[in-house]
């Protein structure tokens, strides 16, 4: 069995130890944030982390009405910009903590005036040495060079600095992601089988949307780098922009799917992709039975039940939702003969400036 | 004859008519600048408006120190997000002008604070009625569904904008624009003769970076729309996070690669490419030529040859840069026997919420 399966079953675990170890931490940024909130966030990160950003961008915005943006690092490290960042929070996102460019942009950014965090996985790294504010991970090593913990505990980290800025989301709610990771996981036998039907696929088109557009990032990111399919994501709304375009008969699609405010337009999507014969499968989960379609091209999660009608409806899934494309990859690399763990091309720590 | 094709060379008159049109609105723009400057500008766009969005991006924040974002427009549009945004100016680029989504972005952050500018090619349109500012991308009618001249008339947009904003680029090179891609045009017999290689090609890889990197994601775009290609495009070092992986012996890739700062990183990535038996073509100028490599994986432009060595080498790249890819991509769908001009499963307007 490879690592990376190992490492996506021990995410329950994982997200319930960075939970209790990691939320004094967010409380004590929570009084921080009432006395200096932020005008602006600014995130940089790179890969499976920039994904994470990509996430915390829509739900900052939508929770906190704080305006994010994604940092282009070259900006800092080889344009030499130098922004004003007065009233900015600039955040670093690195598994390792030895990203150079995520690095240089941290410094950078706090010396151009910013308020600066990191996250990361790795105590005493060169980001947690160089941020004002330090988020541990807690999720222990991670070996294979697919990230899928430290992706989740990301995530999970990206509600609590949400949460820590005001959001109107209640740590209860939070606290129950853990067992939402576990219900999704029972997915596995089912996403193995299926999973053989792609032994072949040389491409790929995945489509997400709004909180999910992370997972449609990082699913092809998987897919790219465990079982080397050249993948393209898109936003749905991006797909109808132009890429659409190379849809075609027989090509394998992936759709996350939830219900909530995304899901008319990602059914409209996948309604298009079903009428070209191309081959979508939805991920959704129990509360869209009814409106996903055929059940042979449906991956029905449970219900995550979380509280408030008030709230979004897909708020909470995408920790949940990234299961099964996690499996997926990692039962496919296992078919074709590929070791996710260590992929052509790729080690665990990689450095760019 | 496509459309495209024609609509192509008739870049260089275009930008020429752009230029000496909507100077002026720049001029009463930066005197209004310079009463009232933002503290931060964000972007809303689609498709080919959302890739010159990142070029905006990328030079804004280089050249005035205004820190950018690129909206996610289902903020507004699916989440009811309500954005502080005193202070910002809030730029919705659309060739039409009837992005649905952009549209509706632009009136909420007027709603929430900001000032608002839309940039289109249609007079009269709904962007254009919006909006606080507007400017007119002048590029005549564009009928193919492959935009090209508007995609130049609004990266053309985004250097009179810095400007207007304080960048330290003399009007004076910007106006030498049109003559620099008029010479860069000189390339088509050559790119004709290439695209036939790419005739069964099924899927491809793109990478540029810094001021490029929207030539990336847009010449990715225009494989996918015009050719059916499935394309993945990446920043230098996003690529190497991950979708390095993908790379293959034989598997078509292109490599945005100017003299200037982002050299060093894409020459590392091109000879990985080429250890691993890949097939990457890069496009650069003369500058370039001791150090590209093989003169047959090169498409050399001329020299730009603009003022001011204090300018990063790769400032005025981008537009004659997008021209190699634009001619590629029309000469390769004729070859294939498909129409550009109204590829499958899209229209000119795309309307998404």
């Amino acid at each position: 069995m490879s690592l990376m399966l190992d490492e996506i079953r021990q995410q329950p675990a994982a997200l319930d130890h960075a939970l209790s170890t990691e939320v004094q931490r967010f409380r004590d940024l929570q009084e921080h944030f009432e006395r200096h909130r932020p005008r602006f966030i600014v995130i940089a990160a790179r890969g499976t982390s920039d994904n994470a950003a990509q996430f915390g961008r829509y739900l900052i915005e939508i929770t906190t009405a704080i305006p994010v943006s994604l940092a282009a690092p070259s900006v800092f490290t080889l344009y030499n910009g130098q922004l004003d960042f007065r009233e900015v929070l600039f955040v670093g996102i690195s598994q390792s903590g030895e990203s150079t460019d995520v690095n240089i942009a941290v410094e950078e950014a706090r010396r151009c005036g910013a308020t600066t965090m990191g996250i990361t996985n790795v105590i005493g790294s060169p980001l947690s040495q160089t941020a004002d504010h330090v988020i541990l991970l807690h999720a222990g090593d991670e070996s294979s060079v697919a990230a899928t913990k430290t992706w989740t505990s990301q995530l999970l980290m990206m509600y609590l600095l949400a949460w820590s800025l005001g959001a109107p989301l209640s740590l209860d709610d939070i606290s129950r992601i853990p067992g939402w990771v576990q219900a999704a996981l029972e997915c596995e036998n089912d996403i193995a089988e299926r999973a053989r039907a792609y032994t072949f696929a040389e491409k790929a088109i995945v489509v997400g949307r709004g909180f999910n557009y992370c997972n449609a990032l990082e699913f092809a990111l998987k897919l790219m780098e465990a079982c080397y399919i050249v993948t393209g994501s898109f936003s749905s709304a991006d797909f109808l922009h132009g890429p659409v375009a190379i849809t075609e008969r027989g090509i394998p699609a992936f759709a996350f799917a939830p219900p909530g405010p995304t899901w008319p337009g990602m059914h409209a999507v996948v309604e298009k992709l079903r009428g070209a014969l191309a081959l979508p499968l939805l991920i959704t989960d129990e509360r869209n039975r009814e409106a996903a379609g055929p059940a042979d091209n449906v991956i029905l999660l449970p219900d995550p039940g979380f509280g408030g009608s008030r709230l979004p409806a897909d708020l909470f899934t995408p920790i949940p939702y990234a299961m099964p494309g996690q499996l997926l990859a990692a039962h496919l690399a296992e078919i074709k003969g590929l070791n996710p763990d260590c992929p052509r091309m790729l080690s665990k720590v990689t450095q760019t400036l």
